[in-house]
This record gives C-alpha cells, sequence and structure tokens, in this order.
C-alpha cells in the first residue's frame, strides 16, 4: 500500500545540489523536494500550521537533472511520531484533513551574481500540495517523509515542545525596540545617565531587569534578517525568511498562499479569550506591529496588513479573530480610502462598524475612554520622533501629516509612553479577569539607525526605556506588576558603536578632511559625556559638568561642542560631522547622477562641515543595513528565569506561549 | 584645633572650572584639591590602598585664580564615617600612620586641539601628600575631606562594601577575551557552528553558560577604556585612567609613585594563601597580565611589571608577594637580559633562582612536573594566532620569535588551551587545600581586531571557547568542577559586526571600486555560512553545505568563495576584500609619505583586490580603536547568580572577592 511503503526511507534517485551559493532556489529547500515547515521545525503543542510541498524540476541551469523535467506529481507524504517509520501514516489521513488538489505553477531564479549581470534566470516546474489548518498536540519527535520522483526522500524533523514552565503569567507586555542592540543602550546610557568618576548615578530601566539574555536573530535561510521575519520568529516560533510575516515562503506566484503558523496573538485570543493591544512608533501595517495577524510572504501588503488586524485571515480556513482591543500608531495612509487602504476601503469607518473608538491625536487619546476597543491612528507613515517632538519642535510642522488626510500638520502627536500607558488602562480595564497581551514597539530606532542618524535613533531608544520605566510604575499601581511578564528586545541589530569624541568646533576650523579627523579623540581624549550642562551649584568637588533636568533620563543639551564619534560596520556613502540633525531626521546619501535609481552618492547638503566617507555597502543603498549580532533580552515577572542564557529568538515565543498556557496537548471537541 | 574646624564643610573660596572639555588637568579631579582615590570609590573591607592628595594653583591658561598662583601646603585631610562629621579624624590619626611629607612638583597640560596645535600648554605647581598602605574594616559610607586655600573643600564618598553572597567557592577562573563582544561572539558561532535551517545543531561553550550579564567598561574620567585601566577595575574594584595599572594616575613626574589599590591576586595571596596562575597569548608583560601584580602609572614600563609578578611591589611598604605558582605567555624580550628587561637582569635566571621550572616550548609544557612552580615563556612578543598554528602555519617561520633569544623561530607554541590544562594542573596539584586564582586571557581577540583581521580575531575567540569546554571538562574530572566560579568577560570592546556576505568571485571580476560593492550581499543575499565543506553522504534533506571537523568548533574552510561582510565603527584608511589574510596578521595602513610617522594612508599590498575605503580615524591611527559598548559576562558555579543583569566592571572583582571571601572586616593583628 503505497502510503505506508513510502515509510521506508529509501537511497535518493536525486540529489540535490550542494550549493555553495547566497543565492538559492528556495529558501530552506536544498533539495528538489521541498516541506514547508521544513527540517528542525518546533511547535507548541496545538499551534495551528498549513503544511506546503512542493517538487521542482530545473529546466535549466546547474540544478537539472537529466530525465526529470516535469515534476512528480505522484508524491507521497506521511508523518510518523518518534521516529516509528513503521507507524507512520499518510498526511491527510493523519490529520483527517482532505488529500488537496495539485497546484501547478513554475518560477525563476538567479545562480549568482554573474548570472544576474548577465540576465540569465533558471527556471523551475513545480507541483505542490498545501494541507490547510493542521495541528499536532502531543509534545514529541515527528518525522515527516515527502517521497518523489521515484524513491527520492526529503525528510522533515519535527519537535512539538514541552517545556515545562512552572509559572504561569496573566498578561505580557513585549517590548521590541527594533534594531536596538546593547551597544546602543550602552551610548544612550552615556548621554543620558549622569556618572561621576565612573559611577552611574542613575540607571537605565532595561539595566534593573533581574534577568538578562542574548537572543539569536538569524533567518531560516540567510544570517542576516529583517524586521518581518524577525517578528514572525518572535511571535509564531518558527523562523522564516526576509519579508516573510507568519508564514513560510513558498515558491508560488500567489504571495498571500503560503503555509501559515498561527501568532502569539492568535493564540491568546484563541485558548484565552483575553485582550490584545499593539503599538508602534511606525506606520502601523509595518512588519513589527503586522506580523501579529498579517499571514503573507510579501511584507509590504500593506493594505492586506490592515484589514487582517480587523477581520484576520479570510483567504483561506484559519482560526477566527475579533482585532484587538487596541491599536494605535502612525500609518494613515491605510485608513485614509486610497488606492494605498485595503480595495479603496474606508479603514476608519471598517473600525468604526466593528465597534472601535477612533482617535487620531493626543488630546483625543488622553481623553478616550478606557472601556472601549480604540483604534488610535496620530499621523501619516512614521509617528514623528523624539527628537523632533521634544527638542526641534519645527520638523514636526509637515503638511499632509494628519491622520485625518487633511493638508495640515500632525502637531499633536503622543509619544511611545502616552500610548503605552493608554493602551494597559484599555486592555487592563476591559480584560481584568482574563488579562491581556501588549507589544509595543519602539520602530524608529532601527528607521534611524537606517539613515546614520543617531542622536535621533538614540532620543528612540531613551523614549523606551522612559516607557518601561513608566510601565512598570503603572502596573504596580494598578496592582498588575507580579501578574505580569514583561519582555524588552529586539529583532535585530545595526552595527553601531562609539569609539570616541569629536572636537566639533576644532573640526569646524580645518579645512582639509584629513584635518578635520584630528578633531577626533579616542581613549583618554574621548573625555566625559558632555550632553548635559554646567551646574554651578553642585556641590564642589562633585563634577560640575553633569546635571540633567531632574527625573527626566534625557540629555539636556543635543548639540553639545564635544559630540560622540558613532558609526556602523558597513554604510553608504555619505559625509560625517557627528553633530545632531537639527533639521529632521538625516538624508546620508543620494542618487546625484539621475542615470540610475541604485547609485548613491554623497547628499551634499548633509553634515557640510564633515568629511567624505565612501560606502562600503552596495552602491544601490542609500542607506545602512541590519546587523548579525545576537541582541538583548531583559525579562522581569512570572517565569523570568526561563530567559537567561544565550538562545535561539524562537525560544521567546515558547516560553511566553508556555508561561501564558497557550499550548494544547489534545485536539479540541 | 584645626583638624575638628576642618571638618566643617565650608563654602569653596576657589571654584573649579566647569570644565567642558576632553582635555582634563587632571583625569577625576574637576576642582584644584584632588583626593585619590576620588568621589564615589569603592572597597572591599581590608583592601589595602594607598591615598594621595594633591592641592593645584594653576600658572597660566583658563584655570588661574587671582592670588593663588602658590598650592596650598597647610591643607589638611579628614576621614568621617556615615556622615558624622563631628566625629572626624586627621587620616594619619585615624589611619595610625606618620603624617606624611609634603611634595611638589610641576606638570603642564593642553586645554584643548587648538592648545596644542599651538603648543601652548598650561602649567600647574602641586602640593601633596601620599599616605601608604592604609585600610577601611568596617562596611559603610565614609566621608573623605581635603580642606585647602582658606577653605576650599574637595570631598569624596567612599563606601566600604557590605556585599552578602551566601556561597563560597574554593577556586576561580577568570577568563578574559581581550576587546570580545557579543557582536564577535555571533560570528565566531556563525562561521564554526552548524545551522540548519536556523537551528544551531551544536553550541558555544560560553553559550551554555546559566547565567548572563553586561559589564560597562568606561574609564573613570573618559568613556573609552583600555586594557590597563579595565584590568585595573577588574581586578582591584577601581575603575582608573588609561594605561593605569593597580593605581589611581597622579600628577607627579615619577609613574611609579601613584597611589596604589590591592589586587585580587595580592589579596587571594595575603587572606587564602592559595595559588594563583596568570596565562595570556599576548607578551606577559602586557597591561591584563600586569595588572594582576604590577602598580603603575605607565602599562609601557615592562620591565617593571615583569619584575612585579616575581618580586611584588619593592619602593614602598606593601603586602608581601611571593610569585605566582604558574606564569605562561609570550614576551622572551623582557626575561633575555637586555635594554628590555629590568634592570638588564636575566629573569629566566631570576625565576630559577627563586625555584622556579623554566620552560620554553609546548614539548616542555606537556612534560613538566604539576608540583613545581611554573614560568612558561614560548616566543618573543605576542604569541602565534591560533589561525597561523593550525591553518596558516608557514607564518610561524619567523626568524627570532624563539623565546631562548636565538634567531630560531617559535615553531613549537601551545595554544589557550593547553597552556590553561596545564595550569590548571600545577594549580591544583599545588594548591589541593587553599584552591587557586586563574586569570586566563585570550589577549589576540583585541589585537587582531586593531588591525581588522577579522578571521585571525574570530580564530582567537573560538580558541578562548574550546579553552573554555575543556577547561569545564577538565575541572569534571579532577573534581573541581562544583568548587569553581568559572567567568569568561572581556575588558571592552571593538566596533565590530557583519552585515551580509561577500562574493569574492564576482568582486575579483568586477575593475572598479563602486562596482566591486555590488559582491556584497545583504538580507535575503547574505545566504548562509559558506565556512565549512560540501557533504554529499549527508542525508537527503539536510543542508549538505555544512560539515564540521568532527567535534571540532573551527571552521574547515577559511577561504570560501562567500565570505563574511565585516567591519568597524570607526576605521584607519585601508582596503578591504572580505578575505582571509593568508600571509599572516594583517597590516591596514602605512605611512607612504615619509614625512611624518602621523600619518597613515592605505597599505598599498594590503588586500589589493577590494576596493578603499578612507579613513574616520585620525590620520595618525594606522588601527583600529576600542569602543564603548559594554561587554559579556558568563558565569558559572558558585555565587553565579551574582554575575545576571546590568553592572559596572568593579562589581565584577566585588562579587569574585567576596565569593572567595577576601573582605577582611577586622584589622589583621
Amino acid at each position: 500500500m503505497r502510503f505506508s511503503t513510502a515509510c521506508v526511507v529509501c537511497t535518493a534517485a536525486i540529489i540535490g545540489q550542494a550549493s555553495a551559493q547566497t543565492f538559492r532556489r528556495l529558501g530552506a529547500c536544498p533539495t528538489l523536494g521541498c516541506i514547508f515547515p521544513p527540517d528542525q521545525s518546533d511547535f507548541l503543542p496545538g499551534q495551528w500550521f498549513d503544511i506546503r510541498l512542493e517538487t521542482h524540476a530545473p529546466q535549466n541551469g546547474s540544478e537539472v537533472v537529466p530525465g526529470y523535467l516535469t515534476p512528480d506529481e505522484r508524491f507521497t507524504f506521511t508523518i510518523a511520531k518518534d521516529g516509528k517509520q513503521k507507524d507512520c501514516q499518510n498526511a491527510a489521513t493523519y490529520f483527517k484533513v482532505d488529500e488537496p488538489a495539485i497546484e501547478r505553477w513554475n518560477f525563476t531564479w538567479y545562480e549568482d551574481l554573474f548570472a544576474e549581470a548577465a540576465k540569465t534566470p533558471s527556471m523551475v516546474k513545480v507541483a505542490s500540495k498545501a494541507y490547510r489548518k493542521v495541528a499536532l498536540y502531543e509534545p514529541g519527535n515527528y518525522i515527516a517523509t515527502l517521497t518523489y520522483a521515484n524513491g527520492s526522500v526529503t525528510q522533515a524533523n519535527w519537535t512539538v515542545r514541552d517545556t515545562k514552565i512552572s509559572q504561569k503569567a496573566k498578561n505580557v507586555i513585549m517590548f521590541i525596540g527594533d534594531g536596538m542592540t546593547t551597544n546602543m543602550i550602552t551610548a544612550a546610557r552615556l548621554i543620558a545617565h549622569q556618572s561621576v568618576n565612573g559611577k552611574y548615578q542613575t540607571r537605565m530601566a532595561m539595566d534593573k531587569f533581574p534577568v538578562l539574555g542574548h537572543s539569536m536573530t538569524h533567518s531560516i535561510d540567510s544570517f542576516i534578517t529583517d524586521s518581518a521575519n524577525s517578528a514572525t520568529a518572535l511571535y509564531t516560533g518558527h523562523k522564516s525568511t526576509v519579508n516573510a510575516l507568519g508564514v513560510y515562503a513558498d515558491s508560488s506566484p500567489n504571495p498571500l498562499d503560503d503555509p501559515k503558523i498561527q501568532s502569539i496573538a492568535e493564540l491568546f485570543h484563541e485558548v484565552r479569550g483575553g485582550g490584545v493591544g499593539i503599538v508602534s512608533t511606525a506606520f502601523i501595517a509595518d512588519a513589527t506591529p503586522g506580523a501579529l495577524t498579517a499571514h503573507t510572504r510579501n511584507r509590504g501588503q500593506y493594505g492586506n496588513v490592515v484589514d487582517s488586524f480587523l477581520n484576520g485571515i479570510t483567504n483561506y480556513t484559519w482560526p477566527s479573530w475579533n482585532g484587538p482591543d487596541v491599536l494605535f500608531g502612525g500609518g494613515a495612509e491605510q485608513f485614509i480610502p486610497s488606492s494605498k487602504s485595503f480595495q479603496g476601503k474606508d479603514y476608519y469607518q471598517e473600525f468604526r462598524n466593528k465597534g472601535y473608538n477612533v482617535i487620531q491625536n493626543n488630546t483625543a487619546l488622553q481623553a478616550a475612554p478606557n472601556s472601549e476597543r480604540t483604534l488610535g491612528i496620530f499621523s501619516v507613515s512614521n509617528m514623528a520622533k523624539w527628537l523632533d517632538r521634544n527638542v526641534y519642535k519645527n520638523n514636526t510642522q509637515i503638511p499632509k501629516t494628519a491622520p485625518d488626510g487633511s493638508n495640515a500638520a500632525a502637531t499633536d502627536q503622543p509619544g511611545l509612553k502616552e500610548m503605552t500607558l493608554k493602551a494597559i488602562d484599555i486592555l487592563h480595564k476591559r480584560n481584568c479577569d482574563k488579562g491581556f497581551f501588549l507589544m509595543s514597539e519602539a520602530a524608529s530606532i532601527d528607521k534611524q539607525m537606517h539613515v546614520l542618524d543617531y542622536d535621533r535613533a538614540l532620543g528612540e531608544l531613551l523614549e523606551l526605556d522612559d516607557t518601561i520605566k513608566a510601565t512598570l510604575k503603572h502596573l504596580e499601581e494598578i496592582g498588575e506588576l507580579d501578574n505580569t511578564l514583561v519582555i524588552v528586545t529586539a529583532d535585530h541589530g545595526h552595527g553601531f558603536d562609539v569609539t570616541g569624541s569629536v572636537d566639533t568646533k576644532y573640526m569646524d576650523a580645518q579645512t582639509s578632511d584629513r584635518k578635520k579627523r584630528d578633531a577626533v579623540g579616542i581613549y583618554e581624549q574621548s573625555g566625559l559625556s558632555q550632553y548635559m550642562v554646567a551646574n554651578h551649584s553642585a556641590p564642589i568637588g562633585s563634577d560640575q559638568n553633569l546635571v540633567y533636568s531632574a527625573g527626566v533620563d534625557f540629555p539636556v543639551n543635543w548639540d553639545p561642542r564635544y559630540t560622540l564619534q558613532s558609526g556602523l560596520a558597513t554604510f553608504p556613502d555619505h559625509r560625517e560631522n557627528y553633530r545632531v540633525h537639527k533639521n529632521g531626521p538625516r538624508v546620508p546619501a543620494l542618487n546625484i547622477t539621475g542615470f540610475s535609481s541604485n547609485d548613491y552618492y554623497v547628499n551634499y547638503v548633509d553634515a557640510v562641515t564633515g568629511f567624505v566617507v565612501n560606502g562600503t555597502l552596495p552602491v544601490s543603498a542609500d542607506q545602512g543595513v541590519h546587523s548579525l549580532t545576537d541582541v538583548p533580552v531583559f525579562a522581569q515577572g512570572p517565569c523570568q528565569s526561563a530567559f537567561g542564557g544565550v538562545y535561539n529568538n524562537v525560544d521567546i515565543f515558547h516560553n511566553i506561549a508556555t508561561c501564558l498556557r497557550l499550548q494544547r496537548e489534545k485536539a479540541p471537541k
């Protein structure tokens, strides 16, 4: 009987290429038979997921197999538990679903940069099946076996986690500093906290967390991730591919049919029935908020993402989703009816139709009742940065940024702290029994690091820390501190560090690029942080330079004579003078040739008093990129000890989900 | 009675400048009256230290005080506990020492880069006293008050720690990855450990440690440290100034009279009588090993440092020191009689005279008895790098590197693992009752990061990890694992990160610098690590690219087509092709003009297939510099929980010393 015989692992009839290239036919599928979720996948017991199978027949290029130009459509797929191949079952039988129909398509890819430059793609014919909304309940090891092309075998070892965590959290607040690294936290501490003779007089809120861990952020098929893929890992426990939200990336033409994995928000809603809050300083359809409910290979489908916040997944059978209790951020362009909104609909109205209170500025945010589900969209695109809202306020006077689609500027925007505290009040009021899950993202740490605007990025990081401090205080006030697991982490890094100080007055006085470099002070000449003002009333013997606005852990002087020499490990062409950019977020590189939109040079109006640094990234890059480094995880509350040490970012999902008791070790009746 | 009246804090007659410059008259002394140890100093109960007092009279420049051109020599200095000013005592009375004699000198400094460029120094006249070998025993807060110039007051708040740690360690092994950051650990893991679909199949030894912390590395008077100053913080619990070993830097002309602080090695020898081991891959007089016994403001006094290993401090009264049980490393130039050895003496003979077994190669190391105190010096200068000893072996054939001073090459050098395991055997054999303290340093992580030789730096880091793995196994074998606190940390960082991959074949084929940059693959095009060889025997469906020499967590291919795009946040002029440097450690920049030894340009023979990157550091820099970032701390064993979270590097000393019970809360009889 074919399914049982298929369970005997045969010698390969087709051997996949031992590819040593960064370009791949299809990520996580080195052979010609693909299983998604792939080998090494971990699942929460009872977590819903889709399965995508593909058999590939290369038509040209290095992977062609003589005599195999039509992909096998009669492949078999079985599941066996704990390595018991003889007990394996056909997947449709095992999951009690109908055998899916065969799908067919072709795709092309480039085998390397030479092929891309020569425009000589490799074409692949595909036969495929997808099993929708299945789950594994019993903890243990499973072997999924795809047998195709007369005995070729692809196997995937799957693990259903059996995480033993004794504690239980009622609420979880997950702070994500997008792109935030330990290096950035160190720099933010330096400019915002007073140090006397090497001893800090105040501490970052993050620095006070009892448990510290490191999280590995790499993709499933590349060692550098983006925010979509890493948010998928943090929310579903499954690493994926760059640009993918809540799915594994398949090779099909349709980005909305890729195999899905149930997210922490969907699980919390289905299993616990508690409230979900989503807060970000980015446009709200961006990857980090979007990955909580969206399932698409293409993070750029912003309209679909916003629809998924409200209506969940509608194109395939999937657990019902009723919308979050709180959705706060920017990105009015996906709500105002236009080509940018899903099916051109008015999403302010769509949310109102489902009973949401819709607000569009900080004044309305403060006045909003805590009893209603609330949508707060405060600007077009990303929200204003802390440095512009608080120091260089003229930069918020930008026409057409108002969330109502008028020509007005969005001048009454809340900060991350205002949004997060209000979100907690609403979630607490509406879910005092069942608890809540809140994700709060400081999105522009990443966005400002991308454009080498280190001052704005550190301002955003300090606002995140100020938000964490206020959150812990507020949780205490409402009596939920002991019930709430608070996690602070990041989704990836940027190659940022500080190596010295810069005498900007001396740099300004030099006329050549090489002379300007002599304004940099390293080691003992880095001196002390000067991001503060003189304090002549300080006691004699104390360092009189160091004083801050009382109780506020932000610099009081963002434009001192002596600044930080900061940099990235790799970068586009740019000019550097190490001074704050007073006129708004920085634009380091421009296409000035006009010949190509992928040919960036120094922005001739940026940092004009500095020296030119030729880039190390491809000339098509107008900004910096993400980096490899593990990122910090700070944990406090129930299950905190599970977050110590070094681990994979998917473990953060498993620990949070288990602490919330979201696993289901038996199929629902 | 003058001392008691001096205890009333008066209004200042002289106010120190609220200086906002990176150049300082004297670090940790913003006023004209200086106390070392300065304000905010912490002490272990019973830890010996010196006190240096200085009154300054600026003769010119911005700090001149009209009518005060002669420094006050009739200043008073008192100590009061727990803020009880009325109970304060003259320091000589309090510490039961003679009132020291007045010392006088002048020094000059530059107020900023303009003054330095114009060669217009500021001159200061100094009156000073030094109290030698004093200690505070009772935990609590102390106020040290310097009253000078008719009522000017400088106060220092001192804290004698009362650390409560319930556990106790018999042995401590402190691994220092010099310059090692989390970013580097992430990169080393990527090239040396197999990952299948985003899940690592093996783990770094460091990654398995149960407790993780972050350590702040900044200096007392600048935010970037060097290895001398940071080793002082790690070994004494007192932050100091760049280049200072075991002392606070005063302004006197003599670098050997600066105020000392007792180190962890000296405390362990005096209080516990156990054995001390010092192991490093650097020349052994370098800062990180040197700071365990040396006390000098100038780390460059290599001869004195080597003499201090053997004889301790001889120029001032100080606790007796009998020499380490183990001293392994490079740096034969301070042992062979020459102008580079202390007083031109033969330090091989000096050590033999004190009963040491002296060895000079790995064969002798393996054969050495465990019962004898052992000096092992294996090369002139720094020892060979892991990559050269194991992969590009011709690079060890360098004449005149043999430790015996002959023309031979040091071809039989041990690695960090061999030195560390032998050190443990000797220390354990000789101190089975009293226990041991071992410091083992992977010095060339830092040295190779300095010269942008990322492959060699990561090789050194992987050797450190391999050493840690072998050490834990060996401690288990000899039954000391549960008795031993193992700490792995770093003294500072470098601004290193990885942001993508490089197709070196494509880069080689491009003819312009801008085209060569297109060889860089970012995000999904970073692909998978290629630092391994194809494995056609791997099961179908597994990633066949990823295979390593069994059980050895090092790359098997250091020269793949697809390499890592690594970089530093700031850098000298250099050329970059992202390939391994097969002919030995890299030299990125050269003085090619011949006009100045402080004018460095791209080394025209380095990375010739790459593109030029103009530097961001001063043109006098021929290599990279240290960075700001907090560094990781991994802890396992007794007291491990004290090392979680975020803290200052001085806390590492206090936690280790307390875990070893080195505090003395009563004066010795």
